[in-house]
C-alpha cells in the first residue's frame, strides 16, 4: 500500500487543541449571551435540496456559484448549505404554528466552494440569532445591544458601522437608477473602502451609468455627515422610501443614544453590504482598531426574504445577525487574548500505583474538580515539566509510600509548596 | 414561480426548540464531563479527502457504501466524514509533535447515506474521546468511569456490557477459523440478540463454517459464564491471544470493582461490536430498563488503526468512546427527562413603553439575569399567558404609569405577588 498524502482538502482546516480551547470560550460566550437575551436554539441540517438552496430569495449568484452539490442513494440532488438564514426559512415555512415573534439562534457549519483568501475558509462556523415578526427597530436595538455585550465578555474593542438601505436605494432611486441597476451600484459602493476613487468610478461607468448620475453619486461620497443628513432631508418629500429610511433611523438613534451605546456606534451612509437581500438598517462589527480588516460580525434586515421564499403574502418581517467564529478566533490570537482555556485543578501522577491513582482521581472528579490523571507512563521531572507548561494548580504525586500511609503528595505548583492529604486507599 | 415543496432531506431533520433544548444540555453535559477528565478539544473538517475515509483502516465495506461523495471546484474528490475516527487519526498522522498519551475530544457531525430506521438519521451528531498512546487497562477504566459520570448527570440509569475481542477471536481461532472468516463469524455473533438461534447457525452455515465448528459456538453460546471463563483459562494455554485477553479482562475486573462500578458493569462474552477495527476491549452502553434497544454509546480499543493508517511500525494503542447525542436524546424524551432547558429569569412586557423597556432590559441583563423582552405587540393577557407557559420567573410590566413613578411592576408567577421596583429612567 503506497503511503497515504496526509493533508487537509484545500480551504479547510484542523483546529487542536490550544486554538479550539479557544474557540470553545468564543462558542460558549456567545451562546451564553443567546440564552441570556430569551433566544431559543434550533438546529437544521447541513444537507439540503439543491432547489431550496438555490431559490432567488437565497444567496444570490456569487454564493450559488459556491454551493457543495451532491447526490445522495436515492439520486436527490442535494447541496451543502452556505449560510444559516435559508435554513432558517425552511424551518418557519415548515412549521407555521411557530408563535411570532420567533427569535431564535443556530451555531453551526456552513460551506462555500470559493476562492481561498487568508482568514477565508470553505467550511467555517457561524453563530446567527435572526428574530422574525418585529417591524419596530426595537429588534435591531436588541441585536446591536447583544453584540457589544459578546464583544465585551470575549474582550474585544469593537465598533458597530449602521446604515440604512432605504436610504442608499432612494438616494440612488433619485437619480434615475432603478431595479437590479439599483443592487449592481449598491454592490459597488460596498467596495468604497478598498478600491479608489477612479477604480470606483470606472465600474460605475462600466456598469451603465451615465456621467450626471456618477457625478452626483461622487459629491454625495464627498459630504460630511450633516450635509448627507440635510440632502436626505430635502429628498425625504420625494422620495418614500428615504422618509421611512430616516424614520427609522431617528428611532434606531433614539435606542442607541439612550442604551449608551453611541461611543461604539458609527452610522456610515455608505456601507453597503453585499447581499441583495436587505431591506432596511444594515451593520457591520469591526474591531475598533482594525487590526483585523474584515467584519467579525454583521447582519441587517431583510423583510422580504421569508415571505419570498414561502410564496405567502404576509409579511415576515426579519432581522439578523451573524458572528463568524473564525475570523473572531483569527482576531483574538492577534491581540493576544487574555481568555484562557487551560486551567486543570488537579494534575495526578502515578508512581507505579495506577489503581490508587485511579481511586483519587475519581473522589477528586466527584468533588467537581477537573483532574487529569498520568496514563502513560511518564517519568516523575517529564510529568512535572508538563504540568508546568499546562498551567495546572496542583499536582497529585502517588507512590507507594503515600498509599502505605493511606495519603497522597500535594504540590501547589504556585508556591511550591508540599503537604500529605489522607486518603482512604 | 411554482410553490416550493418545502421538506426536510430523506434521513435529516430540524430540532426545534423545545428538542433542542435539551440537546444543547446533552451537549454541555457531555462536554463539562470530557472537561474535567482533562481531555483536549479538537475540531476537524466535514469535507476530507475520499481516499483517506476509503483507507483499509476505516470504517470497513458496509460504511464505505454510506458515504457522500462530492467534488470541489479543483476536481478534488472529497466525502463526508462518517465518523470522527479516521479524522482523529488523520490529525495524529499530521501533528507528528503532539505529545502522548493524547486525551482528546471532537463533538461534531457525520454523515451516512444508509437506510433509515427509527433514530437512525443520515446526518447526526457524535461525541468522541479518544485516547492514544496508553496500552494499560486503566484507559478503558478511564473511559467506563468518564461514561457512568455522563449518564449520573443526565439522569439516566444505563449498563455497560463489556468484551475483550482477544477472548472471541482466541476461541475461534481454536476452531480452526481464520483471516477474513474471523470477522465475518463475529459480524454474525453480533446478532445475537437481535436473531433467533436457527437464524444464526444458518447464517455461519452459510458462512461456509463446518458443522462441528458450529456445534462447538452453540455449546458455548449456552455455558453460563463461569463456564465460559473456566474454557478460556484452559484455551489460554494454547492460545496466546486468549492468554493476553484474560489478562486484560482481569485487568479491567479489578479497575471496575475498586472504582465501584461493578453494579453498572455487565461482561457479556458474547458482545461483538459490528466493526472490524477493535483488537481488545470493547464495550456497550445501555439503558437499564431497554427502553431505547440501540446502545447510547459504545467503544473500545483499536490498537492497530492509527499505526495503519500513518503506515507506520511504531504502535498506537487507542482506545476511545462514542456517545450518539440524537439517541440519547430520543432516549431522554421517551423517559420524560427532568432535565429542564427553561428557566427564564425575567420576561419583560412593555405596554406601550418599548424605550424604557429596552432599558430595564439592559440594567437586569447586565446584572447576569436572563431576560426576555417582548418584542411583538402581544396584548397583556397573551403575554401572560405566554410567560406561564414557558415557565417564566417573574414578569416585568412598564406602563406610562410605572414609568411616572420611575418604577417598574414585578410579578412573581409563582406566588403571583407583585410589587413596584425603583428605576432610574
Amino acid at each position: 500500500m503506497k503511503k497515504m498524502n496526509y493533508q487537509n482538502v484545500k480551504g479547510t482546516l484542523d483546529y487542536l487543541p490550544e486554538e479550539e480551547g479557544i474557540r470553545r470560550i468564543i462558542r460558549r460566550t456567545i451562546e451564553d449571551v443567546f440564552i441570556q437575551y430569551g433566544c431559543k436554539p434550533i438546529e437544521t441540517p447541513i444537507l439540503n435540496y439543491q432547489e431550496l438552496l438555490a431559490s432567488k430569495y437565497g444567496g444570490g449568484a456569487e454564493i450559488l456559484e459556491e454551493m457543495y452539490t451532491l447526490s445522495d442513494r436515492g439520486k436527490r440532488e442535494l447541496a451543502l448549505r452556505y449560510d444559516l438564514t435559508i435554513p432558517f426559512a425552511k424551518v418557519v415555512a415548515m412549521n407555521p404554528t411557530i408563535k411570532m415573534p420567533f427569535k431564535r439562534y443556530e451555531i453551526g457549519k456552513v460551506f462555500r466552494d470559493g476562492p481561498i483568501k487568508t482568514g477565508r475558509y470553505r467550511e467555517f462556523t457561524q453563530c446567527d440569532v435572526d428574530i422574525v415578526g418585529v417591524q419596530s427597530q426595537m429588534a435591531e436595538a436588541e441585536l446591536m445591544i447583544m453584540a457589544l455585550d459578546i464583544f465585551k465578555k470575549l474582550k474585544m474593542d469593537v465598533t458597530i458601522q449602521y446604515n440604512n438601505r432605504k436610504l442608499l436605494a432612494g438616494f440612488l432611486r433619485q437619480l434615475n437608477i432603478t431595479g437590479q441597476m439599483i443592487n449592481r451600484v449598491i454592490l459597488i459602493l460596498d467596495k468604497i473602502e478598498k478600491i479608489s476613487k477612479d477604480k470606483m468610478k470606472a465600474e460605475l461607468r462600466e456598469a451603465g451609468l451615465e456621467q450626471m448620475a456618477i457625478d452626483a453619486i461622487e459629491a454625495f461620497l464627498q459630504k460630511d455627515l450633516d450635509g448627507i443628513v440635510e440632502q436626505y432631508q430635502q429628498m425625504a418629500e420625494k422620495e418614500e422610501s428615504i422618509k421611512q429610511g430616516l424614520e427609522e433611523w431617528n428611532e434606531l438613534q433614539s435606542y442607541i443614544k439612550r442604551l449608551g451605546m453611541e461611543p461604539y456606534c458609527v452610522f456610515n451612509p455608505f456601507l453597503a453590504r453585499g447581499l441583495e437581500i436587505y431591506t432596511g438598517t444594515i451593520y457591520e462589527i469591526f474591531l475598533t482598531d482594525k487590526r483585523v480588516k474584515s467584519s467579525i460580525g454583521s447582519g441587517g434586515r431583510y423583510d422580504n426574504t421569508i415571505g419570498g421564499l414561502i410564496d405567502s403574502q404576509e409579511t415576515y418581517a426579519t432581522v439578523g445577525i451573524s458572528f463568524g467564529l473564525d475570523v473572531i478566533l483569527s482576531a483574538l490570537l492577534l491581540e493576544e487574548t487574555c481568555l484562557d482555556a487551560k486551567g486543570l485543578d488537579y494534575y495526578i501522577i502515578p508512581i507505579g500505583c495506577s489503581m490508587e491513582a485511579l481511586l483519587v482521581a475519581k473522589a477528586l472528579r466527584d468533588q467537581g474538580f477537573k483532574v487529569e490523571l498520568e496514563l502513560g507512563k511518564k517519568k516523575l521531572a517529564k510529568a512535572l515539566e508538563k504540568a508546568n507548561k499546562e498551567g495546572v494548580k496542583k499536582v497529585v504525586m502517588i507512590g507507594e509510600k503515600e498509599v502505605a500511609g493511606n495519603t497522597y503528595t500535594v504540590r501547589d505548583m504556585e508556591t511550591g509548596e508540599e503537604w500529605l492529604e489522607k486518603f482512604n486507599y
